[in-house]
């Protein structure tokens, strides 16, 4: 995969804006920076000598039957990279059994993306609002519209300070909307989303949350913005079904571990007593095969399939897919490894 | 914050000559670059799923209250940024409620300063000259004047090297001088701070200095300057009631140890027994957060403050401080602690 | 040795699509670079004060006398460099008494090579073809044509993404073919060398081959592209009369550890038992002796020869080897070691 | 001191074949980089609160009273850089009080150069020829002109590598000779350097050769070229009375440690039983400092001398020792200490 090719051509078609949106991180992007980094320093130790004439990553998780553990990362406003959006993402998504992450900020409303393709499987993510009522409602919906997991954001009590989004006003333009929440992201003096999130989203998020979206709905709650073995360790503890280990794309907390530093430890923690995620830097299959060796049960891919999306719609998100799980199986074959239960931290170096 | 655009428009209101003196370090500015890299290089741990509904940063240090644990850092000669220097520091500092330690270098008379602002809460930077009688008559002006404390500096026995001051045959420009001193630092073959240095301080610095200005006035002594755990316990076996981890910013011994890699190691060795300041390298509130958890009380922010008088006068310093204690807040949230007392070293990676 | 010099020079007289495919490695290319950095990070201990009026560095393996413990590596398709292509390779190598490692892929065949230079010594390096009868006869030949040894390549169980090589549409020139086997690699929708090397080698190689090999020919077995202490050891018991550290030049699992940082944990775990070579990133005679010093008994190189015969056919190969030769030599003399005996570990430092 | 300014006005001055022959290594100088960049990662933990009122930096070193422990590298044919060659770097370091390693390879007699300064101290660096005769005639002389010192030189068995001195086919210019030699190191086919060495100087010199030169003379003999602790012991079993770890300034085996990496171990084998010195990349007195922290006795300066040579005859030499003398008294203070035996290891962090 030529990521960079790939995020070039998303670049042309979308506005500066809107590009520097997905594409930036925090304050100085520090972790943004090392996302990337941290898994290009990691060392493999492959295996040869072991018969690899059929290799399979076919994977389940909470219930779900995926081509590859492999999902697409929840990402806000996907009608800035094209005019399809989150629709366009779920076609994609089930052409090559993806689950799809499908953010509260998506420019459809969660029901629409699950009409557009109804083949596809998709998790519901979350963010707490203050209003509790409305928070109850978007869970209530995901769960009838046929989601099959609430992804909850644990990672923005507040918004960071995003540079790039500041000098640009970043605000939706006219037209669309967080079809979900019926706002546009107005912005008054800096970053619309700032404004919005800080205003709407509940900040006081604990343990005891996973529990009442368990009274809400009959689905898996799975925990997203972890760093830390404690709070992997504290959010099993409250209910949580899954954890994954992210730092959002280098977006919160600037200077915070790349996710692929933080995914040995919060997987030594957790023990396997729940399937454990990562996100964070990953570009292709190689890197995937890297967080499976560190502990990981899949990963999730943001920006990648954005820029896919940008570049060639569903087929664009069909295709970078397609490539990845081929790139996974060929790295599974050149590391020695016939399925996923072969893959074990023998295969990073020191 | 964005360091470096503010670093820029300073540079271009400010002579050369005055930008390199504050911008400039020693020898290589080996430890003038080193102090901002290690800051950068600290791996955080944020903390996720605790109630941060409400941050605080509110603090207490040797009897000041402050809006939050971050200081101006002793700076000379202030007027080369701005017309009102020190005096329009002072008022930026008082506006939020921010301890300002004036330089015994100022451009104004200590006296001045503290009339500028008299809400303020000031320190007085003290250099101990060969004069003694000088010396005792500064420390006891400023006891006179209302400063809350002496932070006597005792890493420049003599002046380092620094080449940028040199070549521009560094001295004040007419019609300004250190006042509390009545010199203009005349350049008689190179940096003329050098040069009035190097003849007026006291070479002989000891621990029993600190009783000696605890004789001549009733005041807490701050040691400022010190890198190694074995000075800092004799400074406090000598009576500091507070020492400041410091390498003057990179503009003493150049190749000494970055203030961020020091600080452990000090904070180790005095165990709590007084509070613990460090300066150097700090650019913004992500790093204030780092220097708390490896167990600093407070910070100072020199530099920074310099390129906010320089670009806005009062209105520049204020705007800066209220920012730094917004990014302080916000990196707080982001980390899932509610006041300075949750803030430990295990929010820093290995 | 001017490596890079020598390589701007063949870089000239090769087409675009040839030179990339020499030079390029997979995917991003992380290994390639490692490959070369490797080396150079290790830092000599030299020895002082010993005699070394006389330095020898004659060797011997697997019953081949060598003027040097430097083999040539196998690499496929030579007349992409010179006309002559393996037949000029082969007649340098015989001047210089190095064992030349013929690859299956070559561009004459087998005997065509042999007869180029009767009195060379020649290793063959076997791909095993799914087609086991084929696999078998090419062995045989080889044996009857007087190769020294088989040089079994383990890490290519599929073939690694080249971006270089896809970009070109890498096939052969009109005229010129893998000899042995009789195709010209047709580019159907990317590198012809993936889709004929996917449908034709066997993923399913296993120790056992090493015994199926010595069942076929009367020759020792050479394992090369093993990584892993592990793996080594288990090429060992299955047989293996000797083992090539190797990451395949880069060329397969992109992100595997380099030859260097590989080398000794295999030395370690093999302890003698049979001879261990090592290939990928071996630039100069420097680089040799740091192999020998952990625990290689010969180093195989490959790009350097590739780009001495595009640059000088017979006599660029012959001329390369002895400089190689001589600098080894002359490390050996500055080392202070006399004979391959006295080089040990304590020679690279820490 | 800004030494990359001194070398800049050298470079003007000499021509591009001297100029490179002094400023270059040997291959692909790795180790020419890392002598310097060794020195600028060690990172200092200045002492405070001590009384430096008074500094000294005076040293005695086998009897020699010196103005600092800071001597002047053996460099050969110093006319290259100035027509008064090592005349003047005699006069300017007889000046200085410091001590000048003069160099076999000189292009005045050794007898010459004592007469230019008779005031000054000088040690005589000796290269073992294959005619013993030769040999035994040069230190007799040394010992009879009043050197006080042979420092043999023991990390030349042959010479290295160095392809800017081959690119150039480095000889001396019409009428210039290695004077105490008589030869003007032609140039057949390369350096001319490297034919005269290889032909010449004795690849034998053993420990026993120690011996013999002290029965001789009556000297003090200092083997230089040292960078194991085992063959540090191994000299001074010998019968060595001081030892200089050396690199050969990153002319000799490339790839080899750098000075300062090199330098703790041997300081701790040698355990203080004789003096031990160091050079390689020290550009100012900061590194001196470092190295006398590491357990050095004294350091060897050689190319910036030959720089300050080449931009200023006798006085740059006098001017360029004067300045780092007033570095290292500058250092002192600033790192606390009041004189050389209050440098220790403790001063270097980590």
């Amino acid at each position: 995969m030529d990521h960079d090719a790939l995020e070039a051509t998303a670049r042309e078609v979308m506005s500066p804006a809107a590009y520097d949106y997905v594409a930036g991180g925090s304050d100085d992007e520090i972790t943004l920076a090392e996302n990337i980094a941290a898994w290009r320093r990691v060392r493999l130790l492959p295996h040869v000598l072991n018969d690899v004439s059929t290799v399979s990553h076919w994977s389940t998780l909470l219930g779900a039957d995926m081509g590859a553990p492999i999902l697409i990362a929840p990402m806000a406003t996907q009608r800035l990279a094209h005019d399809e959006g989150e629709r366009a993402m779920a076609r994609g998504a089930a052409r090559t059994r993806t689950v799809m992450v499908v953010s509260t900020m998506a420019t459809f409303t969660l029901e629409d993306i699950a009409a557009a393709a109804p083949e596809g499987i998709r998790w519901f993510q979350f963010y707490v609002h203050r209003d509790r009522g409305l928070s109850a409602d978007l869970v209530r919906r995901a769960e009838a519209a046929g989601y099959g997991a609430v992804v909850l954001t644990v990672d923005v009590p507040v918004l960071s300070n995003r540079r790039r989004e500041a000098e640009h006003h970043f605000e939706l333009p006219d037209g669309m909307t967080v079809a979900n929440l019926d706002t546009s992201l107005e912005s008054h003096h800096g970053s619309g989303l700032a404004e919005y999130t800080n205003a709407a989203f509940d900040p006081g998020i604990t343990p005891d949350d996973v529990g009442w979206i368990k009274s809400l709905v009959d689905l898996p709650v799975v925990v997203k913005g972890v760093l830390r073995p404690d709070d992997a360790v504290r959010a099993v503890d409250g209910g949580a079904d899954a954890v994954i280990v992210s730092n959002h794309g280098g977006r919160q907390m600037d200077g915070a571990v790349a996710s692929a530093d933080a995914l040995p430890a919060v997987a030594d923690a957790i023990g396997g007593r729940v399937p454990l995620l990562v996100d964070g830097g990953i570009r292709g299959g190689n890197d995937v095969l890297k967080a499976l060796a560190f502990g990981a049960s899949a990963v999730l891919v943001g920006r990648p399939l954005y820029w896919a999306l940008a570049a060639g719609g569903e087929d664009g998100v069909a295709a970078y897919l397609e490539e990845v799980q081929t790139e996974l199986a060929r790295a599974m074959a050149l590391c020695g490894v016939r399925d996923l239960g072969e893959i074990d931290r023998s295969l990073v170096a020191g």
